[in-house]
């Protein structure tokens, strides 16, 4: 491991204990039932931990979406074709009249004054110039992993770097709410594998629909994973190497975002399945992490489920979501800032003398 | 019915049946597999049918918080005492160090720039001069309804008009979502009535535990339900006549506030199970009213699910909210503003050039 990395990893520590008391405390003293607040309750108890204080006041929100290709598309595991990768991403940088970014991040984004950050994590293609797009890539999309390993050791750390700079770049613009987010055909293939060989599941089990695929290539995709799987290339017990082995260039990026954000003491708001794959590999690298990481809601892809088990983390909405690009995780930012402002904001019955506090 | 009742509830229409159509259509074409945003999808179709168009543009949000007491307290169906409705009316409108209002509907409010609008429908109580309180009382508090009408006739139809005038402001604030939302110690028991009677459910199938009561106070509630049902005081066939007898001040003017969102052609959030009966007496009314209803999430009280059933409405999230004061409301607003913005602002297909599109 470089030392880079070894130093980020070693610099994340859990959430602060007393700041969690504190919180607990003056969560059953403000001004409402105890416990009418439902789940936002927790969720408030959890980001007073993660920032430190008992009245947490989280501001700025980033989406940080990393694009890549997978040479498992080959194996046709998708509905789209992988020219969607480049094309998407520059849907993300055009200029329309309601903003830059045509696609649904950008809508979503420009509702809630969330800046966008687009990063070319390894798209197969020339991408054009543009000051919003973040050059990372080191190689145009994985190797087949059905074949052998996706990334090397070497690109594995490089982009777990690059996504640590590039969530330490929207910290430094103002993010408290960061979230990773992703688009690349292909993707969920390699999540299902990740997903799999960490959780020591059936394949069939975690490989799911993605774009919306048919039977049959549900069939390819579960096949592949099962090929990968079966040439013991990587040991469960070895996070990195499952994530170069089975993972992909977007997933070692937002894993390293993943990671500057809890470094950083930032909430970091998980989107769905292969932002939740990443986060296997995370808290298998630094069990802290989990202190940091705050699921938006269960999407429709079949293997989410598992992880949020592991993970001991519980989502907020079902809204059917399967289309990546962090939407999801933008679409919890409000209630992270809801719950935040509440336990933080609210008066207790004392303050307010009203009756019937504890 | 007063003519002016009469002409509010003429003035509603049904969604745009032309905006629904050219706004699922739009929908299939936009750079996402068709589906992929989930239900965020239709909650965008039923904004364009609202607003009459296939992009629509909600802007602000308020919400308006009606405070009511109610007769039943007396048979000890709450947690707490009838003291804490004006009190909380206060802590609505105190100045403290975050800004106006130290409630949870205040805090939220504040994390989406919404306006709080706070109005005494009936509180049993000499409430202080406010410049942000709008005086429509009538009376300190309904009768009690195991004995006899909670409101008569004219009270009733004063409310409605009341809230409806509320709303006008709202809107000519810029208030395109308007959340209506309650404050009133007791005012579970008449929602939970009215939910019975119109539903033709058993009291026991629709009566929960409020802020949270333990078996014996809910035994206390169910029984008052079943009394006040026993006197056989109104006939569900004429819904403003259940109104005034089951209801309370604050459901008379949420209604009202619905009735003039509607006619206005905004989106009315629904908050909870309190807001859930007024929106049943107004769908009984006026049936055109469901197409501007948006309900917020699930809440944790037992017969929200009953009228979500009756209305046709599926909620958007199941955070165990069981608070009032129009909060579950506000934490679903960016919801419906990212469904507007995906469905306004997205590129399809076509117009970004990205491969694969219908």
């Amino acid at each position: 491991m470089t030392p880079d990395l070894a130093a980020l990893l070693a610099s994340i520590q859990p959430a602060d204990a007393g700041a969690l008391q504190s919180a607990r405390e003056r969560q059953a003293q403000l001004t409402k039932p105890a416990g009418a607040l439902g789940d936002l309750e927790e969720l408030g108890v959890r980001l007073a931990g993660g920032f430190g204080t008992p009245r947490p006041h989280p501001r700025g929100v980033a989406v940080l979406v990393a694009a890549g290709d997978h040479g498992v598309a080959a194996a046709g595991v998708s509905a789209y074709p992988p020219t969607v990768t480049p094309a998407m991403v520059a849907n993300f940088l055009a200029d329309t009249p309601a903003g830059p970014g045509g696609a649904a991040v950008n809508a979503i984004a420009r509702t809630l004054g969330a800046q966008v950050y687009v990063m070319d994590a390894g798209v197969n293609a020339e991408l054009p110039q543009h000051p919003a797009l973040t050059r990372a890539a080191v190689r145009r999309g994985t190797r087949d992993l059905r074949h052998g390993p996706a990334m090397t050791r070497e690109e594995t750390e490089q982009l777990i770097l690059a996504g640590a700079a590039l969530a330490r770049r929207a910290i430094a613009g103002g993010a408290d709410l960061l979230v990773p987010g992703e688009m690349g055909i292909g993707n969920t293939t390699p999540a299902a594998a990740l997903t799999a060989h960490l959780l020591g599941l059936d394949p069939a089990a975690v490989t799911g629909r993605g774009t919306g695929v048919d039977d049959e290539t549900l069939g390819r995709k579960v096949a592949a994973v099962r090929t990968a799987l079966a040439r013991r290339g990587s040991d469960p017990a070895d996070p990195l190497g499952v994530l170069a082995d089975l993972g992909g260039f977007e997933l070692a990026a937002m894993l390293g975002m993943m990671l500057q954000g809890a470094a950083s003491r930032r909430a970091v708001i998980l989107d769905g399945f292969v932002e939740g794959a990443a986060a296997l590999v995370g808290v298998a690298l630094a069990p802290a992490l989990r202190d940091f990481l705050f699921p938006a809601g269960e999407c429709a892809e079949t293997g989410h489920p598992a992880q949020l088990a592991h993970l001991g983390l519980k989502p907020l909405f079902r809204l059917g979501l399967r289309l990546g690009e962090g939407t999801g995780g933008l679409l919890a930012a409000p209630l992270l800032l809801a719950a935040a402002a509440t336990l933080r904001e609210m008066r207790t019955f004392a303050e307010a003398a009203v009756p019937g506090g504890g």
